[in-house]
């Protein structure tokens, strides 16, 4: 439970690499977690060379985590295997559709969370990157990523350089609904965000951004909505093209 | 370790109900995964209560762990509660896009995977229904979910009513790619599955489905492709009805 409740994303690394033994334990534990029919329609391209990590870094905004890992996971949604079985046992198959591509994500991200708790519990610190379906088009050319395949998240992970400070969470009371969904009231949207908005590095970050609010900083700022709209759409297009839609 | 590498999907339930307490830190667990942004952008609907279980029910094609669990815990993608807090904050927002979906998406699954986790560690069960997104719309109707959120997965949880087998998995050179995705021979995708097709459980379930072998009972009995289309085309309409895409 420690490993779980005391979590914090670590963006600096040692320069030590990860044991070939320990690198094997935790993907393990990846594939246990559970998944859809058990099928696995996933899979984990785990790239350590420095040419690979300085190809995949101009798709992650060049955040300086994935040079600077020991290891970069990049976990995809792939129906390929599942179809090529399928294909060679005269089996009718269409997993090239919403559904297969919603289980397969589903996989994906359970597999990726094992993996990630299975690193912190050797020692390792690990960051995901949330960029993976951005620029999912260029990681699919680095990687190679054929069609039934598509990036869907990424671990950066190495030993921790130094200390991480722990990040705040929203009052468990919002996040939790009792029996059914309850909408929130304005009250609710102010007490759920009081704390967060009360932060010191919240101040500096309105000021930073000349804003008016943290909520600003967030919509305007880190998350525009011209941004939302164009990898959206990108996104869209990587999803027809790989086949997954 | 141990819990990642033990884990099964349990089905089976004892009448015992779960501690407040007990499913306090649980959720606590949930919500330090790793999340987009640290927007936390998704909510868990926890329904303990007879009628509600009742309701989910068919939502879940009646599989009996929905019933018999004493709590079914719904985790949705939740774009509303941002998105309020923008609206109230006169922050310009679009959070309704593919793009904010995804990450959220991927908050819900670490979030649900931790809560997985933390759950066998307290000694409960836990069984992920892949059935979530299949009549999303009957689950947005029980349990009164509002444009911003859909649900994506759902766990089961009560203490295991006897022991359960741990199901096989796919050989792990498989599933992970060195350096770049390494496309599967033939060769590979008959190593890949001769274990799977070789366990008795496997000429059961062909003979069973008076199927030719493995393949043709996962693609044409549980996944016919007739169903997977009919049922993307439902999850389609229920992530345009509530405004995600």
């Amino acid at each position: 439970m420690q490993t779980l409740l005391n979590h914090r994303s670590v963006r600096k690394y040692t320069t030590d690499p990860i044991p070939e033994d320990t690198l094997n334990q935790i993907l393990e534990a990846g594939c246990r977690a559970s998944n859809t029919g058990n099928m696995q329609t996933y899979s984990i391209v785990v790239s350590k060379s420095a040419d690979i990590k300085k190809k995949l870094a101009p798709a992650h905004f060049n955040q300086p985590m994935v040079e600077a890992a020991a290891a970069v996971l990049t976990f995809c949604v792939d129906v390929r295997r599942f179809t090529r079985w399928c294909n060679l046992r005269n089996a009718d198959v269409d997993f090239n559709n919403l559904q297969a591509y919603t289980g397969a994500f589903v996989d994906a991200i359970l597999c990726s969370q094992n993996v990630a708790i299975a690193a912190e519990k050797h020692g390792l610190g690990i960051c995901f990157l949330g960029t993976t379906t951005y620029i999912a088009d260029k990681i699919i050319d680095v990687l190679g990523l054929p069609q039934g395949v598509v990036p869907v998240t990424t671990i950066t992970m190495g030993y921790p350089d130094g200390e991480t400070e722990m990040s705040s969470r929203l009052p468990q009371k919002y996040i939790v609904h009792n029996e059914v969904f309850h909408d929130y009231t304005d009250k609710d949207i102010n007490d759920c965000y009081s704390a967060l908005e009360a932060e010191p590095t919240s101040a500096k970050f309105i000021a930073e951004n000349k804003k008016e609010n943290l909520a600003q900083v967030f919509s305007e700022v880190r998350y525009p909505r011209a941004n939302c709209q164009h990898f959206s759409n990108v996104f869209l297009d990587v999803l027809k093209k790989q086949k997954l839609i």
